[in-house]
């Protein structure tokens, strides 16, 4: 142990030790509570400064029961779209003087129950929710503001998310104009997440539209990379007739162009790829992708926005958001 | 306002306002602390629960003076890198029952300050910091425990990284057995933190060895990617011998690919890449890049294995931590 240097938290026990007052009067000084008299104020403060007691915004917290935090529940930051969503989250809490405690729940339901109740106990201020789980009845908290991203978190609970059904037909649209015959829908979403299926649906309902059988193949969130990687090569030996896919996210677009170049399938002369997310590491990575973009930033803001409104007023804004998305025109199409 | 539901979190206050008791016996319950009468303990319990009030965490730590709340200063969780890094450390610190509070410090000086005050106002237990920003003076708080990942933070704070220098010299000697004759370093390191600066000093020093001149070229992280893109592709203008780059990190050497895509240089026939880093979500968009891997997971759990000693035994843990990289063989060497 040697070289070790010492350390100890200090909490208001000790300020009150050192000033010779009660904890409760030191709470009193900090949150500017009840009479002190000036003799007493000085100890305190000569306490505070001798033991380098920074005064606790979570001992003023039980008083204004506000705690200035922020509970994100996201499946992961390693993954470029939520890795986005949530910097620009967390920088727009920043701005209004909120901090994120960050929950990666990798959708898993025992860890997000598990994070729901440390966030209780840690008596956040409000919770943003980007999970796919579909816990309706653990987000029923009256006392608690809650917005959901690209999540129906319940009937009451604000929901922000991109035009998932218009960015859907845009992107059949946009294989069809480039001709494709043959469009396959590659599908990430799971079927707890119904906010993501909108796109699905519209390519559903596109393909019926121009009288063509819609052919989805499911490669979910929860399968390993290999399994993704395994069932996109397989693709291209069951369905040799495919001349367009839609890739439920800008990851699946990476994995299927990966999939056609080793099978020397060439794109976009052979083989059409549509993305979705179009977020700047994915773009950094792939400038040639073609993709459905979504407004990442305005998706973070907008749900921080709303949450604040929740938390000030105190009352709940049942509101559904959509966002626009915006093709944008690689060379993968 | 149509609609809108009536929230209102509910504090200690209310529990005692309810119970007919004071603040201070309410938490004295919370807390175990003292004695109160059964009838009294019985109506605290009534009044927490007809208003769903959860035990307070926060109001418990001002006795324990233990929040379970760890600080993460890092630049951002908009890269694949730290995204994979903060997920890593979110999960370490979720097996040991501590909560992730995220910060973005961007690398600038002001948020990262700023941070700082919000964390020490918040008594968190401890901090994980990663940014580039060398603070050294504000990081000697002597009652806060302290770990840094790839950055040296001040002389008694403990250290992880990888073994950049060797990462380095693993680069220099891949592109020398593949037969390149003009190597550049392209770096992306801010000079603001010297442990990135230990591949380069690598490179120099094996160039060196084998009686070559060493030529480095500059894209910090503070570069947009536009400036990034036109650095790089000028490039290929003005060092037209150039027949390998090592590249500072993966960002760096999928920008240095798609330049010579574009000026169609083959690679690796004409020119052979390295990166740096190695993480899922960078060799899931590029499955055959060649690169030194760092164990980012091992880092992760090595930086909270050291953070949770140093809360724990309350002293300073000085280690210098480096963990082995590996070279991934991918086809672009």
């Amino acid at each position: 142990m040697e070289g070790k240097v010492k350390m100890k938290k200090k909490s208001i026990k000790d300020v009150a030790e050192k000033a010779g007052v009660s904890p409760t009067t030191v709470s009193r000084y900090i949150n500017n509570r009840g009479y002190i008299s000036e003799q007493t104020k000085s100890n305190i403060l000569k306490a505070m400064k001798a033991l380098r007691y920074y005064p606790n915004e979570l001992a003023r917290s039980l008083y204004t029961s506000q705690t200035n935090l922020i509970g994100l529940i996201f499946p992961t930051t390693n993954n470029p779209f939520f890795g986005e969503l949530i910097f620009y989250i967390e920088e727009a809490l920043y701005k209004r003087g909120k901090k994120a405690l960050l929950c990666n729940s990798m959708n898993e339901l025992d860890v997000e129950k598990d994070y729901l109740n440390m966030l209780r106990s840690n008596q956040v201020d409000g919770i943003i929710v980007g999970s796919h789980n579909q816990l309706i009845a653990d987000y029923q908290f009256p006392n608690l503001p809650i917005v959901a991203v690209d999540k129906e978190a319940g009937q009451d609970i604000p929901n922000i998310s991109c035009e998932n059904y218009s960015g859907g037909k845009i992107a059949v649209q946009e294989l069809l104009r480039k001709g494709c015959k043959n469009i396959l829908y590659l599908s990430g979403a799971d079927k707890k997440k119904p906010d993501l299926n909108y796109r699905e649906q519209a390519y559903i309902d596109e393909m019926k539209k121009f009288k063509k059988s819609p052919l989805i193949v499911e490669a979910p969130f929860s399968d390993s990379v290999n399994e993704k990687v395994k069932k996109i090569e397989s693709l291209f030996y069951t369905n040799k007739n495919i001349d367009g896919i839609i890739a439920g996210d800008d990851i699946l677009a990476s994995m299927v162009i990966n999939a056609a170049n080793k099978c020397n399938i060439k794109i976009p002369e052979e083989l059409k790829v549509i993305g979705f997310d179009g977020g700047a590491t994915t773009l950094s990575f792939l400038p040639n992708l073609t993709t459905i973009q979504q407004p990442i930033k305005d998706i973070a803001y907008k749900a921080v926005e709303l949450l604040i409104e929740e938390i000030e007023s105190g009352k709940r804004i049942p509101e559904k958001v959509m966002l626009p998305v915006k093709l944008v025109q690689g060379e993968t199409t």
